[in-house]
C-alpha cells in the first residue's frame, strides 16, 4: 500500500517566514513540494523587506512581482490576483502568530501555522473561530505526527489493544542548552526571551509536542495537573526544564517532562501509553517502530510497513527496513494538509472528516496548557484544573 | 582487584522469617553463606512454630535445640548461650518488623532488617537511639546497592565529574499485578492489606528501593514533594501506582515513578542523574552497566570490572563481561555488614566510619518518604514539606 | 552547515523502468526531485509501450511526445532535441542494465543505474571505457550511501581513527522470504529467476549493498574468499542465503552474510570495521548513528548533525535529533551526481575529483564479488582468488 | 519453582589447581559451595608445592594433613581415606588437563575439568572409555550452559518451535587483548604459549564455549568447515582472531567467530540459531533473556522465570526482573554435577539419563574442533571434514 504521487492539482501556496538561516522553512518548503500537492507561488520571507524579496528570488526562483517586503501586502496583493494563493504557511516567531494567522483568514486563506499556536488560549480560540466560519482549513504544524507508526498507536488505543488507559508518560528532553549557548546562537536567544517566546521556552517549544503526541495517541483528555519550572542555567529568563503531573478525566494519570538541559540527550520525545491490557511506547528518534507489550507478554518493537499492522498505518513511501524519517513525516501530514484544503474547496464534508491532520484544536490544547503550567508553577506548584 | 573469601572468622548468625516458601530468606542465606563470613546457627522462621523448626531442622540442618517456635524465645535463650547468636536478620512481614528489632537490639544483638523498616518514622527513629546507644550495626537490606557499577555512580558525583546536580528521575514499576493477582498469590495479598503491609503497597514496597538508590547516588536531600497514588486494580486496597514529584535543598528536582501495572515492565528499576556536566543513568536488570554522557559528548556503556573505573568500583568477583548478578549485589551487602559488625566488636570505630552498608538512615529516611507521600495523596496530591 | 536548496539549474532528465508498481521508480524520482537538481522530461517506463506511455502522462504529467514506448526510441528522439534529456536513471530488471546503459552511453547521456550493474564484469568494464572516453558521469545507485554518518565513518578510517583495520564485518539480511512468497511476488519472482535475475539472488540484490559499503568505509581490497550458498526455500532455483568469508590485501579478514530467510530481520544491513584502536559499527535501520569504541574504552553512538563529527559528515539537513532516513541518502547521492555531471559538461576536472558519489568502480566490484562468490560456491566452496 | 536448597547430602571433593591468583578457582568453589553439595576436604592448588599447602591452609581453612604438594600424592593419600573425597575438580593449564584427569579416573574419582580438556581428540576419547567403563561421572565445565534461558533455547529448538534449523551464528570475541598485554599479564601469556596452551589461543579459549553452546541450542551435528586464523598482534604465537564457516550434517550452515583484538567488546559472546518458522538469539553479558522472532512476527525478549516460559527452563534461583549471573549458571551445573555423582553412586542409570551437564561429550567435541579448524587453517583455509 504504498502511497501514489500526485494525487491532486497542486494548490497555489504563500509562505510567511522561514527565510535565510531557518531550519523549519526548508521542512515547510520540503514536505509541502514530496508530492507535488502545493506549488509555492508567493512570499514573505523575512522581517527585513529586502532581505526577504531577494531570498525568494535567489534562493527560491520565484517571480520578483510576487516576493514581498510582508505579509500585509503579500496578502492584499495575492487577493487582488486571480491565480492568487490559496494556502498560507506560517513559520515566524511565536509572538507573530496570532495577527498573521487572522489576517490570513481574513482574506480566506487556508492557513498552516507552526506551534505554539498563539501566546493565549484565547488568541487560539479565536482564530478557530474566524476559520469555522468560513468553511477554511487550519493545520498547526505539529511535524511527528505523520509517522505511520503513529498511526498504528492510534488505532491500537481506539481498537481497545491496551484496554482501559491508566498511564501515560510523555517528555521530550535535549541537551543542547545545558550551558548558556544562547550568547552565540540567536535561534536560541528568541526563544528564551518572553517578549518573542511568550511565556515559556521548553514547555512551548518541546512540551506542546510530546504533549499533542501523548493525546493524540492515548485520546485522554486532561483534568488537573501541577507543573515544577526551573531555569537551571544563570541567567535564562524562561524554563529550561519542566515536570508535570496530570490527572485526565478518566482516571488515568501521567508525567510530562522538558527540558533542554538534559546532557546526553538529542531527541528524547518518547511517549507511552499503559493500559489494563497493554502497553506500547514510541521514540522519535527511530520513529519506524513501535514498542508493544500485551498483558504478561514480553515487548516486541513493531516495525513501519510490516503486514502485521494494521491498514490505517499502511501509507508507507518505501518498503519496511528501509527507515523514513521527519521529512517522510513533514510531507505526510502536508498530504493531508493538501487533501483537507481540496476537500474543503470542493465542499466535500463528509470527506473531510475521515481526513485526519494536526488542527486549530492541538493548537488551542497546546497553548492551554503552557498557560495552566505557567499557573501553576508560578504558585509553588499548586494543582490547577485544566 | 578481585575479591578474597573467608575475610573473617564467620560471625554468629540467626534468622526471624525466611521459612518455607520465602524468596527473600533464601536470598538472605545464600549472601550470608557466599564469603563465609555468617554462621547460620539459630532461627524463628514461621509464624507457626512447629513448621518454624522443621523448616530449620528439616531444610537447613540446624541443631533442634536452636530450631525456635519465635523470636522472644529464640533472642532469650540464645542469650543464656556462650556461643548464642550475635547477629540477626529479620525477615518477616513489614507490620512486625518493629517490635523484632527493638527486642532484638536490647539483647544486645546486630540487627540486619528488611525493608521499608517500620510503619512510622518514629519507630525508625526509636531503633536508631537504640542501636546507637548499645553500639550495635543496623543494616537495613537495601539488597541492589551492593553492585560494583553503584560504587563507581556514587563516586562520580562525588568527585564532581556531573558537575552540581539538577535533576533525579527514579522509577521502579513492573506489570506482575496489573490484573486482581493476588486473589491467587498470598505473598501479594498480604502486601496490598493495610494491617500487614502499612499504609501503602508499591511505594513501600519498590519506591523506597527506588528512593534509596537515587538518593544514595545523587546524594541529595529532599526538600518537599507532591505524590499521585492510584488503585487501578478493581478492589485492591492500596495503591498499585504512584508518581512523586521532589525538590531538593539543593534546588535540584526530580520524579519518582512505581507501579506494580506498568504491563510489559518486570524490573523497569532505574535511577537517572543528570548534573551540569554530565548524565549517568542505571537499570537494575543490567547492573553490571552505567550508561554515561559527559556535556556534548554521545552516552556510553561503563562496564563493570573495567581499567577505566574508579578504584572504589573495583571489588569485582569476576572479570569484566561475566555478568554478576543480584546474589552477588546481596552478598557484597552482607561481606560489608561482616565487616562493619567486626569493627564494631573490635571497638575500630575509625575504620568502622570507611565501610559503607546501607544502614539505619535508609531505613529512616524511606518510611519517612512513604509517610509524606500518603499525607499528599490523601490531601489531593498537595506538596507537603520533608 | 545545513545544506541549500537548490544548487544548480536543473539537469534535463530521463527514466527507463520504474513505471507502475515500481518501488524503486519512486525512489529514484523523489531523490531527483529533493534538491531541485533534476527535471524529470522524457521517459520509457514499462515494456509494455502503451502502459509506459499512460504512466508517464497520468501519473507523472510528462508531456505526450515524451512518454515512450521502449528506451531506443526514447534515446534516438530525445537526442534530436535541442532540450533532450543530459542523463537518463535506468531502473529496470538487472538482465537489462547493460545494453540499456551501452546505448545511453553511444547517445552521449549521463547515466544513473540500478545495481547489480550487470551479468558479467566484462560488462561492467565495457561500460566504464565507453563513459571515460566520451567524459561521461556513470552513477551506480548505492543508496544507503549517501547519508552523513557514513560519511564521518569513511573520515574516521582515512585519518586512521582506528588504527590499521584489522576485520570487517559486512551483512544484509532480512526474513521475508523465508517461505516461498515468490509465488505470490511478482517483484521477488524474478529475482530468483536466472533468466531475469542473473546467477544469484540474495549476493547480487543484498550482497552487493553491504559489500560496497564494507568497502567504502574500511577502504580494504578484497584478495580472495570463499562462499557458501543455499537455497532454503524447496523449489527455489537462486540462493537465498551466502556466507562468504574474505581475505584482504592488506592483511585484514573479515566475512560477509547476506540472506532472504533470516526470520525475524526486517533490513540486518550493517557493517562493522574492527582496526587495531577502534572499532566501528552501522546499521542501515538507525542510519544516523554510528557506534564507536576507542581502543580501552566503551562504545558510544555518535549522532548525525553533532557538534562532535567532522566537517565532512555536516550536510545534514535537519538539526540533530531528528531522523534523516531512506529518501534523505538518495536525495544526497542525487545530488551530488548532480553536481558531478555539472562539473563534467563545465570541464571542471579537478572539482570532480572532490564530488563523491557510487560509480562505476563500485558497479564493477559489485559484479566481480558475485562472479567470484559462484565460481567457489559451485566448486565446494574452494577459495578463490579476487 | 524455585529452587531449594541442600538437596543432597555433601559430596566430599577435592581441588587440583585454582589457588592463589586464580580466577576460575574461586569459580568453582563459589559454585561448589553455593547449594551445599560439595564440601572442599582435599587439594594440591598449586605447582610449588608450598605455596599449595599455604593457600589450602591458610585462605581456605582446609585441614593440614589435606593440603597436599601435588596430585598425585592427594590422588594416592585421598584413597587410602575412608572419608577421602569422592570427585575431583581440575582448574590447571591445558597441557596438564590429560594426565591429571586420567590418574583421577583411575582412583576412582568423578572428574569435573576445565576446557579445552585436552590437546587431542584421542585423549578425550580415552578419558571417555576410562570414565564409561568405570562408572564415574566426567563433567567439562562449560560454565555458561547453566542458565535458565538456555534450558528455554534447547526446548524450543527441540520442540519444533523454530522448525528445521537452517543457519546458526556463534561468536565469543572482546578485545582486551587488542596489544600486547601479554607482555605484564601472566594469565594471558600462558594461554598465548603452545607449550602450555596448546595449538590455539583463542580457538581453545573462547571459541570452544560458543561452539559447544550453539551445538548445545542448536543440537546439530557438523560436518565440515573452513578456517581463517589471524595473529594480528605482532610477535603473538598463536592466533588471536579466528573466522569458521561450518556446514552440518542436516544442510543448516552457519559461522563462528573468536578473537581477542575486537576493540570494543567485552563478551560478545553470542549464538543465534534461525530455523524455517523462527529464530532465537543470546548474549552472555545479558544472560537472562532471549530474543525470540516467530515466522513474520517482530522480535520479543524472552525475560528468566516468566510465566510463559517452558517448565524446563523454570529453576531459578530468583523471581523475575532480578538478574542472575556469571556464578548462578555456574552453581546451577554444580549442582547438576552432584546430582549426577549421587545418582551415579547409587546405581540409578534411568535417572542419571534425565540429568543434564556439560560432559565429556562437549569435551571432545571441542577438542575435535580445534583439531580441524588448525588443519584447515594451516592448509590455506582448506575445507575439511569434521
Amino acid at each position: 500500500m504504498i502511497r501514489k504521487e500526485n494525487l491532486n492539482k497542486p494548490l497555489r501556496w504563500g509562505l510567511v517566514g522561514g527565510g535565510q538561516g531557518s531550519q523549519i522553512g526548508f521542512s515547510h518548503r520540503d514536505a509541502a513540494r514530496r508530492d507535488g500537492n502545493f506549488q509555492l507561488l508567493a512570499g514573505a520571507f523575512d522581517v527585513d523587506p529586502d532581505r526577504s524579496r531577494r531570498f525568494g528570488m535567489e534562493e527560491l526562483r520565484l517571480n520578483e512581482d510576487r516576493c514581498y517586503g510582508d505579509y500585509k501586502e503579500m496578502f492584499s496583493r495575492e487577493a487582488e490576483r486571480e491565480d492568487g494563493v490559496q494556502v498560507v504557511t506560517i513559520a515566524t516567531p511565536n509572538s507573530t502568530h496570532y495577527a498573521i494567522a487572522k489576517l490570513a483568514l481574513e482574506h480566506n486563506l487556508h492557513v498552516i501555522c507552526e506551534k505554539p499556536l498563539t501566546f493565549t488560549a484565547a488568541e487560539s480560540e479565536h482564530l478557530k473561530e474566524l476559520a469555522e466560519a468560513r468553511g477554511l482549513i487550519f493545520g498547526v504544524m505539529y511535524g511527528y505526527t505523520g509517522y505511520p507508526i503513529i498511526a498504528q498507536a492510534r488505532a491500537m488505543v481506539e481498537r481497545g489493544d491496551l484496554g482501559k488507559v491508566r498511564i501515560v508518560h510523555m517528555q521530550f528532553s535535549h541537551g543542547y542548552h545545558a550551558e548558556a549557548v544562547e550568547k552565540n546562537d540567536p535561534g536560541l536567544a528568541w526563544r528564551v526571551t518572553p517578549e518573542a517566546s511568550g511565556p515559556t521556552y521548553v514547555l512551548g517549544d518541546l512540551g506542546t509536542h510530546c504533549l499533542q503526541m501523548g493525546q493524540l495517541i492515548s485520546g485522554q483528555k486532561m483534568e488537573s495537573l501541577s507543573c515544577m519550572r526551573s531555569s537551571f542555567v544563570e541567567g535564562r529568563q524562561l524554563e529550561d526544564d519542566a515536570h508535570v503531573m496530570i490527572r485526565y478525566e478518566s482516571g488515568a494519570v501521567g508525567t510530562l517532562w522538558t527540558s533542554a538541559v538534559a546532557v546526553g540527550n538529542t531527541h528524547s520525545f518518547k511517549v507511552e501509553v499503559i493500559g489494563e491490557k497493554g502497553t506500547i511506547r514510541w521514540w522519535d528518534e527511530h520513529p519506524n517502530q513501535l514498542e508493544y507489550a500485551p498483558l504478561n507478554e514480553p515487548f516486541r518493537k513493531l516495525d513501519r510497513a510490516m503486514g502485521y499492522l494494521y491498514d490505517s498505518a499502511r501509507f508507507e513511501r518505501v518498503g519496511g527496513g528501509h527507515p523514513e524519517g521527519y521529512f517522510d513525516s513533514w510531507a505526510n501530514i502536508y498530504r493531508n494538509f493538501g487533501l483537507a484544503i481540496n476537500a474543503a474547496q470542493d465542499g466535500m464534508q463528509e470527506h473531510l472528516k475521515n481526513i485526519w491532520y494536526p488542527g486549530i484544536d492541538d493548537g488551542i490544547e497546546g497553548v492551554r496548557f503552557i498557560e495552566r503550567c505557567v499557573e501553576s508553577s508560578d504558585n509553588g506548584s499548586k494543582w490547577v484544573a485544566f
